[in-house]
């Protein structure tokens, strides 16, 4: 199957990899020149489990997608608010036939990608593998994990069954889902606690979850995610997402970690992804007119954080 | 006339100075034993305006709070965590006629008082004299301000002019004001904003002011404060209050500040008064059934913090 990985990030890497060893013909499409140089002179470097590869790819700058290849299916694997830019510079590799595949974390990706696909042609997911790169062309790919998608529109299950099988026949375990929207806002309640609390208390996991604050301050906000999924057809169980939650705190799982967006702003001064997590919350709240003032205002407290630190 | 000074810190021991210099009979009470050791040896030390003095003064600490002195006013200076303590411990020096003068800063400290003292005899009041404390015993009063007050409760007028006159004969430019809960709830937006959120994201008041998110939150924050002011007849000008709140971002005015609670959290470990700023606009607002989420909100984030830093 001819695949395109739109964002050959630490993720993007890891799926271009399992994929191609799956016997796929993938193409990667990225925006970070020193990588795309990297890639081209020594293939994707990777330490997979312990195991050194070095795998050639096709890598292309997204201001020279080439305009002869057409996808059968493309993941996108960009930062959330880069998706509607690789949407506008891939335009060419998207035919008639074409499958999108979104595994971003976040709400509200299938709104900037049907801009430019069918909506019958849009697959959702979420996946819990793991990532990291190490610098351009390298990237480090330890541990298992999981993928669960489905088609975005009614009747397409059956397709979202091959995309799921082309995933899992490279060793991605992914399966079909009946309800992805469901695990989308119930991952997007994780990142619209933690991402935004600790980046903001400058604390890891386990020290926001020792404060006598937090379980308040995640109950309001995952008490808000739920309202605004009710208008989706989407009832989430607050309880069982808040104690989804407070198993992160624990200090011999994740608890001694600081969250993605923690790292991203604190440490490395990057705008963060804050309007495609408590922001698109508040958007949609604001379209079903349900009052979301926890997700308003911390979105407004890292927007402001990130002018201080002048975030690029 | 006798007058005590419950709590002589930095502001109450501007006013021990100013009011003994107007020659009252002035009595200092406090719970810091190197202050009132350094007192005791050498005086109340001060610089006032760049005259240096050193003025005695009987000082009691809590615990021995003498029993056979009783105030004409006592007026109450401490930290607002702090009040419900100090009104217990000056207990026997109020006797029936003894007035209660509040210049605190924060919302609802009326109540605390009116657990040990009579509504007739209780004032209320703020002011913007500013005083430094340098050390034990030690202070420093630099600059001009004043000091409006009113009686709680209506028919005491006259009364409040007699106390308004004690502090304006000693030049504290005191004045009877028509509308006291205006002005202290006018203030208390000023410290309900700037206080929080410029400690909670680490900044100056002109940078806090410099961010696109600022007036947003500024403006949902003084609109709480507005909606609670309402149920107590205080009718708030919100863009005028703020107005009165942007004009701080100027930063040859006082916007290279950081604000006391920023000095106290992020300097100094402390606790802060959040519970009397914007946790008194919750719980007020919870009482009036009156939605209060950012000052909710910002009051967890505080005490999170708070707890983090393990301020004291």
């Amino acid at each position: 199957m001819k695949i395109v990985i739109a964002g050959a990030g630490a993720m993007g890497s890891r799926f271009a990899i399992m994929l191609k060893r799956g016997g796929n013909e993938v193409t990667l499409i990225d925006g970070w020149p020193a990588h795309i140089e990297a890639i081209r002179e020594h293939g994707l470097r990777a330490n997979l489990n312990g195991e050194e590869l070095s795998v050639p790819f096709p890598i292309y700058a997204q201001q020279e997608v080439p305009t002869d290849v057409q996808a059968d299916l493309i993941l996108v694997f960009t930062k959330a608010m880069q998706l509607d830019q690789m949407m506008q510079t891939i335009q060419p590799m998207i035919g008639a036939e074409t499958k999108i595949l979104c595994l971003l974390n976040g709400i509200g990706h299938e709104d900037t990608i049907e801009k430019y696909v069918a909506a019958d042609k849009i697959f959702l997911g979420n996946t819990i593998w793991t990532a990291d790169l190490i610098g351009p062309g390298q990237v480090r790919l330890f541990g298992e994990g999981s993928v669960e998608l489905q088609n975005l529109k009614p009747g397409y299950e059956s397709e979202a069954k091959e995309v799921a099988a082309v995933l899992a026949d490279a060793g991605l375990h992914a399966a079909y889902s009946e309800n992805i929207r469901y695990s989308i806002y119930r991952k997007a309640c994780v990142n619209g606690t933690l991402n935004g609390l600790c980046s903001i208390l400058d604390v890891n996991i386990a020290q926001f979850g020792s404060t006598s604050t937090a379980r308040k301050m995640v109950e309001t906000i995952v008490g808000e995610f739920a309202a605004v999924a009710r208008h989706e057809a989407v009832e989430l169980d607050i309880p069982e997402v808040v104690r989804h939650i407070e198993e992160t705190y624990d200090p011999a799982g994740i608890g001694m970690h600081y969250p993605s967006m923690y790292q991203d702003l604190i440490n490395n001064h990057r705008k963060t992804e804050i309007d495609y997590i408590n922001g698109a919350i508040s958007r949609k709240g604001e379209k079903y007119n349900v009052a979301t003032p926890y997700c308003d205002f911390l979105t407004q407290l890292i927007h402001a954080k990130e002018e201080v630190l002048e975030a690029k």
